[in-house]
């Protein structure tokens, strides 16, 4: 299937058959994705980082892993990861608010909006935002105790595969903050890519 | 105002004005307190751990810390903390998914029952339960990376006092666990209990 490019602070919506995958491509190797997941058959069901943490009994996803929902229910397994790097599930998505807090002007695109807005796109209304994972948002803990914002380790290139294990629908933000270094030290948000793989049976 | 009792294993939800403050007292020093908060104002606003990490960049809140809504606006303060030792943030409330996981026989107490059992009988309806805090469950970090389940540190007769900065719902849950060591050792829930103070002015 075709290589579709999301642009930097952009976001896109996909959806997913049990048995399907999608590799998401960090062409630049900067970029961070928040990435949500929620059941096509009930969106009340989604992939909640406070349940994956307790049922991996760790901070942070790692390749293999199952990622599990409200539920209790594995949504996705994260198959392949070439950066093998911290993705962070700590910290909430950027949001008007946080713009405001940082002095931004009015208008600041942010991830909370961004997955509003693709799921719009695909029908579907709500107002509730989970946690994401952030993929390759180097969120660092420290002492046990503290986070810091860190400039990314991956590099161009570096890439993940998601496999549905359910049918869902995948929400990714390439994350427009260029306050923090989390998109890099050059502060620009760059675009992604991704890719809908069959199920390979 | 009297001393109310919340028996080991349910739960409680009291409404805040701006200024007052609830002590909640850990009567036999073990039992982890599930505690949840929403504004009176509109309830979509919450008490968001994975927000309150972000603005105070540490995992585990302590004495004298803001508690963030997913606004970023602080709706209580941690005013006051006799043990000072970790109270989780990480991991969700146990749930009936859990105890199915666990092989517990259907219709096992839980905490996210607790939680819309205690607002239903305040008139309030809703299917979203935030991830809340743990106060005195020690689930410490592990390497940066690894989290553990403990029993508590904490002493018969540590209390916190949580201060409103709005207009709150505060939700109590005396978590029903006995599988896990979370609530001691002996894993048997027991009773805690909370006051309402006025604002002192």
């Amino acid at each position: 299937m075709p290589l579709v490019e999301v642009d930097g602070g952009s976001s896109a919506a996909i959806r997913l058959r049990a048995g399907e995958a999608v590799q998401l491509i960090n062409t630049h190797g900067s970029q961070v994705v928040d990435t949500w997941c929620l059941s096509a058959a009930d969106i009340t069901e989604y992939l909640s980082v406070e349940h994956t943490r307790r049922m991996l009994g760790r901070l942070f996803p790692q390749e293999g892993d199952p990622l599990y929902s409200n539920r209790r229910t594995a949504l996705l397994t994260l198959e392949r990861d070439t950066a093998g790097c911290l993705h962070d599930m700590l910290v909430a998505c950027c949001d008007k608010w946080l713009y405001q807090f940082y002095g931004a002007p009015p208008g600041h695109a942010n991830c909370h909006d961004n997955y509003l807005h693709a799921l719009a796109q695909h029908g579907i209304v709500t107002e509730r935002v989970p946690n994401p994972i952030n993929f390759w948002m180097n969120v660092p803990v420290v002492d046990n105790a503290r986070i810091a914002l860190n400039a990314p380790v991956s590099k161009a290139g570096d890439s993940i595969v998601l496999r549905a294990l359910r049918d869902v629908i995948v929400i990714f933000s390439a994350c427009p903050m260029d306050i923090t270094p989390v998109n890099g030290e050059d502060r620009i948000p760059k675009s992604v890519a991704y890719e809908v793989m069959g199920d390979g049976r």
